[in-house]
């Protein structure tokens, strides 16, 4: 396939069937029902080939035909569609206060979601590592009871994780240099599939990117509400990691020097002051609290009690400030504030919106709209299945089983 | 050419060709002196469609040979080097109290340099396009002169430039809504090459990528510190516009809710408190009179006169404030202070470095250096002619002349 690149350097050209197959895959998966005809006309690729390289996505069950269709000029058509039915990703976020785990076909149906109380900020990195083991023994038991192949599996944290997959730190988890994958692949005794570990604001962005409401948005902020604050980047429809890996921190740039004390000792983080924990105004709340009090919270809003209106209003006011940061520096179409900002959209989003007026440069917020995450408390973990589906579509197809 | 990527619309297959001398072409410049073969081998392009390429480019004077190599395996091999003598890219940077005119050739060599002082703040926007087509009609006859052929033109201006090339608002120059793309044409009376507009953080940052001592590094981010302060945002390679081409704008971020007030009526703005007003003490000078302030400044602080050198401790501060932002959200490799930060750079960045270290999340500042530009004043100009070549890189070739 030809696309116009600033980069000189083309790909090793053993990959170009792999990476042809790749092109015709995703083109089935965004145009599905289609023919070859379809295919050659909009890939540039020759007939033959097309032909060649369907027969060997239809081998590997990624592709399957349908039945003939008639409405269309000249003789009618087999047409394709996505199968990938013998195929699982799977993706699980460790938070501080929950694991999740989800489970996807090929062409992204939700197979399984579970989610399930974990004590992070108390758990050793071995216990995560066994409690993270188990879950995924578990979802990998059910996808071999369903005949599917796994394809890989990504697991997200709350922290900074290196681009070879280290966990550098999860401050919220208490982790520092955590060689989270290779740790999993022995628990896991070696599973047969890719094992990669991801920062959860990044696979949550992901998720929101290929599954979400606003998929497919080219310049898109996902920002993490839990007891931790992350950003998940992206600009001209790829997540940007940054150097290191360490994209999205936004949860420490100071909002206010006289503001609320973080635990990381600062004054007026973003966290500190616009987090869950300034909603709750108590940053060390066990796992099962946050839930309760969050709920009591959204019931006081719902009755129009104005200390509670008061509260939100407040803290909407700082997550519009640091908001406004990211319009200003990036002017994303969407920022998606995700896990317990959900809930609280209702409340927050006016005063979001009213600080962003004030403070982008750019007329009407440079067109960002702040919109509250619809996959809920799952976009991390789904963002994990996609990044395995990711790396399907940009080649590393399964071997023919 | 065959690129992995997720993008699965391939181009139009009438653009393979000049999609292909493109890659050529990008080939030669980056490992010049090479032979065809080279390019064949590691293009994956066929030799006889190399030396059709070729011939093309050395048809269009892009490319041309020079004698045979001897030192190499096998029969000796004609070299290939760039040529594009006969080119000329121009880059015309208008600021608050200057403008710059600079055009180099299809190599990157500097042709000519141009700067002049000129009151931007108390010139209408007539005066404006007059003061710059009078300067590119002196570039261009200069190089008709030398019977360079002009690929193009990019005007730089401070200000929100959407993707259409219109300026929305340009607060230092007090210009709103100017279609300085057209008025320039029409004032050039249609010269029969492209004419750009850009923001100055952009073309900056793009000179820094393509000429500047931290050429090719993939996340780069270049501060102007004029009158006022922007970003220009490279990602992965590439410049990151965001939605509506608004990225990048640093300059009113609030770091100081107590602050000094900006001319945007905030407080607090990175602008006003670490811009080079804050440095002057005064944000409402001549443009003759910040040259011959800040040589009085850079003479003090050599001096090691106490109050400047507090002075300017407290201005790195928030300028460090201020890059953390960057750093902690985007992680580049480098941060670039360009414009009036270059002379006061020495006293700066020890105070930038400082707070970095107080404010990144991640260790080392994410491996995050600040460093002063070494393109002065020409940065922008320079890169106004870097995306005239940009465009010929990617496939936007001359005509036969």
């Amino acid at each position: 396939m030809i696309t116009s690149t600033t980069n000189p350097q083309p790909a090793d050209f053993a990959d170009v069937r792999a990476t042809n197959l790749a092109v015709v895959l995703r083109f089935v998966r965004e145009h599905a029902p289609c023919s070859r005809a379809d295919i050659a006309a909009s890939t540039g690729l020759n007939k033959a080939t097309v032909s060649s390289l369907v027969a060997d996505l239809i081998d590997r069950r990624l592709v399957r035909e349908t039945g003939l269709t008639e409405n269309r000029v000249g003789r009618p058509a087999t047409m394709l569609v996505l199968d990938g039915s013998p195929y699982a990703a799977i993706g699980v976020e460790v938070n501080v206060d929950y694991v999740t785990a989800v489970a996807v076909d090929l062409s992204g149906e939700r197979l399984l979601s579970w989610r399930r109380s974990f004590s992070g900020a108390t758990s050793t990195v071995n216990q995560a590592v066994a409690t993270v083991a188990a879950l995924v023994r578990r979802v990998t038991g059910r996808m071999a009871k369903e005949e599917r192949q796994v394809l890989g599996l990504t697991v997200g944290v709350p922290g900074l994780v290196g681009t070879d997959g280290t966990v550098l730190i999860a401050p919220n988890l208490g982790w520092r240099d955590v060689d989270l994958s290779g740790d999993l692949a022995k628990a896991l005794r070696d599973p047969g599939f890719p094992v990669q570990i991801d920062n959860d604001a990044n696979l949550a962005a992901l998720a929101e990117h290929r599954f979400g409401a606003q998929a497919g948005t080219a310049n898109l902020v996902y920002l993490t509400g839990e007891i931790g604050v992350g950003a998940g980047v992206i600009l001209d429809g790829r997540l940007r990691r940054g150097a290191g890996g360490y994209s999205g921190e936004i949860g420490h740039i100071q909002l206010d020097p006289l503001g609320a004390e973080c635990r990381c000792g600062r004054l007026g983080c973003l966290e500190a002051v616009a987090g869950i924990g300034a909603v709750l105004q108590h940053s060390a709340l066990s796992p099962a609290e946050v839930e309760i009090e969050l709920e009591e919270v959204v019931r006081l809003a719902r009755s129009g009690d104005g200390r509670t209106l008061d509260l939100l209003a407040g803290v909407g006011r700082y997550l519009g400030k640091g908001v406004s940061v990211i319009a200003n520096l990036l002017n994303p179409e969407v920022v998606i504030l995700g896990g317990y900002y959900v809930p609280l959209a209702p409340w927050l989003l006016p005063a979001v919106a009213g600080e962003m007026q004030g403070r982008t440069i750019a007329p009407d917020s440079g067109g960002c709209h702040v919109v509250a995450s619809g996959l809920g408390y799952d976009a991390a973990a789904l963002g994990g299945a996609a990044r395995v589906l990711d790396s399907v579509d940009s080649g590393r197809l399964p071997r023919v089983s």
